[in-house]
């Protein structure tokens, strides 16, 4: 994998760049949709590339090792082979979900022991052998193993888990360096900054990220509950530190403001499930600003879900029709809600990347977050 | 609407022919897939158009009187210019999920009054009321409301239906010809032949329903639980007493097999929620058989859902993947499936045509009734 820096907007700390890796390159600031268990949930591969225009997906470690399991995964050839979807992968550690998901998990210095969320089986992960699940899912982009502190968190808690994310690393580090991809194409580990919402630890573990000399370096642990401005205090810390010609990922954000505002301090690549799962319950992102397309208001709209935006989903159908689908709770009206927010979140990162190419970032910037963020 | 009845089959009553209607033709036999409240449930209407190619789809009354409802339906202009389909349209006379789905139904000469599955409230439809909710919904064939007796029916009780039914048919022949479309495009009124799975009441009724000397005729309260070669039989009765140069309509029919079967009795036109239903839950109709792709059988096949069959769902995605989304219950899953399901029904009427048209059917049908309804 490799990061071209294009250019450095002069008013913000906003960055355009290029991604490269072997399944195609992915223009920077870039939105991962979130395609959990090998799907994108409503949206068909060919959608993703032909309406939405993703450069690249995610994939969560801990429902693909527990379905379709990794025997059936490596007897594919990876997960590019398994669902079609030949554009660049990511995959998180599967970390996240343990804590989050999973029952009874226990945690200690050699890894974590957890019960399926699907049916209470026990399995254990410890940095190598997400390392190893990682490589036979075969992402392009894989991410290490770490605990993700909630919000709020004892600073006693946030300092003993950086400390354990940073060993594990380490353990991490030297998988992928004692072990080769499986299906002939490079697999580019990414370390996860953590420290909670604390200055001295993030600045101590941004520092040690910075010092494995990864491809590139993630920012983890914000986005679960914290006020805004602390996750963009600590954003714009961490940014700071971290390598400017490698790319930075700020993990599961977020909300189109704040994926303005963080491209603003400096990250160039999103994931997060909000324009998915709020697309299910009727919440649609527009360039007009946020509808709940269940609202009576919307019930005789015959207008576009949105003319400005483009796209055929968000063209050919109407508010009206939508919001029809969406009460009745038809399939259709999730997978049209789905590409529609899916279509305007790779907009706006595209857009904003325009805008740094352009020179003219930090006032669209000032305005667009306006306009995405209000409610109408 | 227009009824060109192309070629009889030698050694068979399996006609081709073609229906025009003013939003386009309809080759015959044809296969109308269920879009219950204005949409087809997992299928976009571009995937209608461009992969399943179907040529007309089918709309509930009762589901679009209860929602969208017709004030919004007249104010898009119809229900082509609600959900953007743009070729032709059947409504059913909603009589059929009165029955079945709505509570406290009470019938009696003038009409039935019962109560909306959804939240209760009481309605009322009657001949007149439910060709003036046809009209506002717009579809280009409308059909004349009807009681649907269940299997098995009493004797009397298939009479006094039946002779309710013809008196219904008057009033609604009536009312058609007392008022006129509002779209600007022609509707074509079919009545129902009833009469249960008694000959004399089935003679009866497709003689009476024959000389409304409509533009095309339908058969119902068949594939309500009978056996099958009941059905058979009742189809070929009826259909021999039918105008021949009027479409045939076979409402609710059927599996593949059944539908081959009834092409082979005189039937023109078909619709059922089998292909999209139980796509829902993974039984898959191919070229081979039919699949529970849920069975273990399939976890580890990687080759495409159904080669032959062709179409880009059918041989993009492999069977492991399909049964890994179904499994795990993923929207992507029903999608797929549904897809697949309507391109192989749309495929076997175009198939049986190509058959017809080349005085090959009978032996076709007989060999192909054999794979479609194995199980593999």
């Amino acid at each position: 994998m490799k990061f071209r820096l294009e250019t450095i907007d002069k008013e913000s700390k906003a960055r355009a760049g290029v991604v490269s890796t072997d399944h195609g390159e992915i223009p920077t600031p870039m939105f991962m949709p979130v395609g959990t268990a090998g799907s994108v949930k409503a949206v068909h591969q060919r959608e993703l590339e032909h309406d939405i225009d993703a450069k690249i997906i995610l994939g969560n470690t801990y429902h693909l090792y527990l379905r379709p399991g990794t025997a059936l995964l490596r007897k594919a050839g990876g997960l590019h082979k398994f669902n079609g979807w030949n554009r660049p992968l990511l995959t998180d550690s599967g970390g996240y979900q343990v804590y989050s998901l999973s029952a009874n998990r226990k945690i200690n210095p050699e890894g974590v022991t957890f019960k399926s969320h699907i049916d209470g089986s026990t399995h254990h992960f410890s940095p190598e052998s997400v390392m190893d699940v990682q490589r036979m899912i075969g992402a392009d982009i894989i991410m290490a193993f770490d605990e993700c502190t909630p919000y709020p968190c004892e600073y006693a808690y946030a300092k003993a888990s950086m400390e354990l994310t940073h060993r594990w690393l380490t353990r991490c580090v030297d998988r992928i360096r004692t072990t080769e991809p499986l299906y002939g194409y490079d697999q580019a580990l990414f370390p996860i900054v953590q420290g909670s919402v604390y200055r001295d630890l993030r600045e101590a573990s941004a520092d040690y990220i910075a010092r494995q000399d990864q491809p590139g370096n993630a920012i983890g642990g914000l986005s679960v509950g914290e006020p805004h401005e602390i996750m963009y205090e600590m954003t714009d810390l961490v940014c700071g530190i971290l390598d400017a010609n490698k790319p930075r990922y700020l993990m599961g954000v977020g909300t189109p403001e704040n994926i303005l505002e963080c491209i603003a301090l400096g990250v160039d690549m999103f994931d997060c499930v909000m324009p998915t799962r709020n697309a299910r319950n009727g919440m649609l992102f527009t360039t007009q600003g946020i509808i709940n397309i269940r609202n009576e208001k919307w019930k005789e709209d015959l207008s576009p879900i949105d003319a400005t935006l483009g796209g055929h989903v968000s063209t050919f159908y109407s508010k009206a029709y939508l919001r029809h689908l969406v009460i009745n709770k038809e399939i259709l009206g999730a997978q049209i809600a789905s590409i529609h927010n899916l279509t305007f979140y790779l907009w706006l990162v595209r857009e904003a990347r325009e805008q740094i190419l352009k020179g003219q970032f930090a006032g669209w910037k000032n305005k667009m977050v306006k306009v995405v963020s209000q409610r109408i």
